[in-house]
């Protein structure tokens, strides 16, 4: 990272001596982030989280990037996810455990900051469970509105998840899907994608396989959350001109799509480094060729070559669409005149004097003659 | 990891489908912490968070342990400290700003979380800005009860900035150390630290130049702010039996003891591969001699051999000192019943309902009939 901050250098320098800033750390709880989405509506809020992370996969270079750092247990995975630019530091807290359904707490939870790079002061605290859910289906539209043959009408949902109404929000309102293929191994799963499809009018049906369900579908959605090297899809389940938009195989050992899959197309991926290590990718040889996304974005790449095609997006979610959605939500809480703030860092009229931070009470020189403390 | 928390899986699991656990994360605030530290008396916080580090070095290989990851811009470093056993995932978001005092920004500036490895959810989320000067202070202190001669009583300070009275208070109070000798290139942080030493008893005496300062101690504590590879110590200030208690050197580019010094007496660190790059050894071959200092503690290595030798603590912060100070303010918290919590994760009756926590009002079959949003 450069800093071309200067002008705001200066300026708080005039008055620094004088006034403390004031360090408020702005807050979005879940409750707040539910509203945004409901006072935006979820079509504004998967459109302009898409716009988002398309202007900044476009300025890829401005980004310091690395893959995930990830703490591995035998029931699931806690990761940091940081990104910056020059101006702006953000990182995503986030865990994946496909056994959290016995505490009915969610398989993936997640919260984020958004930091100053000049000063360090976090400036965000936000809710990212939901934002998630909303960052991955925008990145998967983004994808797919690069990589699907146009007039895609028809989405197979292979895994009806907490992720799964967002991914079909998202191709129904940016590419225009009608009509969803559903299956899931858990039938539960699939009433109640049903039930919350139908309440926002979009048109489902389901399926007692994968098989059956991506059967002349233009797009394969799959989400599904085992963390075991599955087989979700196979090469014969494939017809020409799919688009294959892999969600869920996301970590070390946690993959959906047969080897043979990732063969029949050209395979994209969002950070080349991060995506071998954790996509479907992981499966096969280090110099399998596959493309980062902001290149075709860019225009640097090719993307689908004809409507006969196969093309595959082996998404594992990229710490940049977390910054993306989080500036979004961010940028509408300000708009909506949201305030509320945590006090994560001491305000102090003398930067030196931390200690002064500490409401003690006046001392009857309380130790200073203890000699026996010693060790 | 490997995890010992059945019990608590076949608890929870027998009541999940009706009760949805509480997803409710404990929230300490600066005025928060800032009031543990006057309720319990900064002896107390120094001793309390030292214990804990003794415990959690002295259970070294429970612990998932990495070098922190870095984000470097020209006028500063955020760094994220992740660190995991099989219970508890800790990170903590850090800063280091030198020119922060333009802005009247403290230098460092954190916060910390404390993670359910079993679930992934966040417990605990709380200032560490006054938490991290407490817990590098008793990091210092801790090792210095291994490594310095018995019955120091004089100890000089070399850097007077926001970190100086916590080393201060936990040498006086963990070491028996009666008298300060202080020296910083800025005068009025000396004056601050002073008034603040006097104010809780300790006494102190200034000098005009640090090898005046070092003069006949019988520890040395550098802890400046500049990121330069300073020259703070050089070795004709070192006499026979000191401990060097080097804390600010502590990230590339950011030294204060020189090359002559580090050769001067055996070098201990807390986690060596991060010590390497960011510690004052950084300036060394890669073979030079160090000893983490767990094995000290746990009698597998030698510290000190001889009175006269010089000992030198190459401190630079490594994330489980701050699961050990965090677990202290959690522990403190909850003995003092301070509740306030953050409401950062969804709590959902059916996990794989995310979509059912956005309260949408009945909609009129919004969108499906726009067939026009296509790609």
């Amino acid at each position: 990272m450069s800093h071309h901050a200067k002008s705001k250098l200066h300026l708080s320098t005039a008055t620094a001596k004088h006034q403390p800033k004031r360090v408020e750390t702005r807050y979005l709880s879940v409750e707040r982030v539910a509203e945004i989405i409901r006072k935006k509506g979820i079509a504004n809020c998967l459109s302009g989280v898409a716009a988002n992370i398309r202007q900044d996969f476009l300025r890829w270079h401005d980004f310091d990037k690395c893959a995930r750092m990830a703490s591995h247990s035998d029931v699931g995975v806690i990761e940091l996810m940081p990104v910056a630019d020059d101006k702006c530091y953000a990182f995503k807290y986030v865990n994946g455990h496909p056994s959290n359904h016995r505490y009915n707490l969610p398989t993936v939870m997640a919260f984020g900051v958004l930091a100053d790079v000049e000063t360090g002061t976090p400036d965000l605290v936000s809710e990212l469970t939901i934002t998630t859910a909303i960052r991955t289906a925008a990145m998967s539209a983004v994808a797919a509105l690069a990589l699907a043959r146009n007039n895609c009408k028809t989405m197979a949902l292979i895994g009806n998840g907490a992720q799964s109404e967002f991914q079909a929000l998202a191709f129904h309102h940016l590419l225009g899907v009608e009509m969803f293929h559903l299956y899931d191994i858990d039938p539960a799963a699939t009433d109640k994608l049903i039930a919350n499809l139908d309440r926002m009018g979009l048109k489902t049906r389901r399926f007692d396989s994968t098989r059956e369900a991506v059967k002349g579908c233009d797009i394969v959605t799959t989400v599904t959350a085992d963390k075991t090297n599955a087989t979700i899809l196979t090469a014969d389940m494939i017809e020409p001109g799919m688009h294959i938009n892999g969600v869920g195989g996301d970590c070390p050992g946690k993959t959906e799509l047969h080897a043979d899959v990732l063969r029949q197309g050209p395979v994209f991926c969002e950070f080349e480094p991060q995506s071998r290590i954790e996509g479907d990718m992981q499966q096969m040889p280090a110099d399998f060729p596959v493309t980062e996304l902001w290149q075709v974005l860019a225009g640097q790449a090719p993307g689908r070559s004809s409507a006969d095609q196969v093309t595959i997006f082996d998404s594992v979610g990229f710490a940049l669409e977390d910054y993306s959605a989080l500036r979004y939500m961010r940028d509408v809480a300000v708009e909506l005149g949201m305030s509320e703030t945590i006090s994560l860092i001491p305000a102090l009229p003398n930067p030196k004097n931390l200690f002064g931070f500490i409401p003690f009470d006046a001392p009857a020189k309380p130790a200073a003659r203890r000699e026996t403390v010693a060790a």
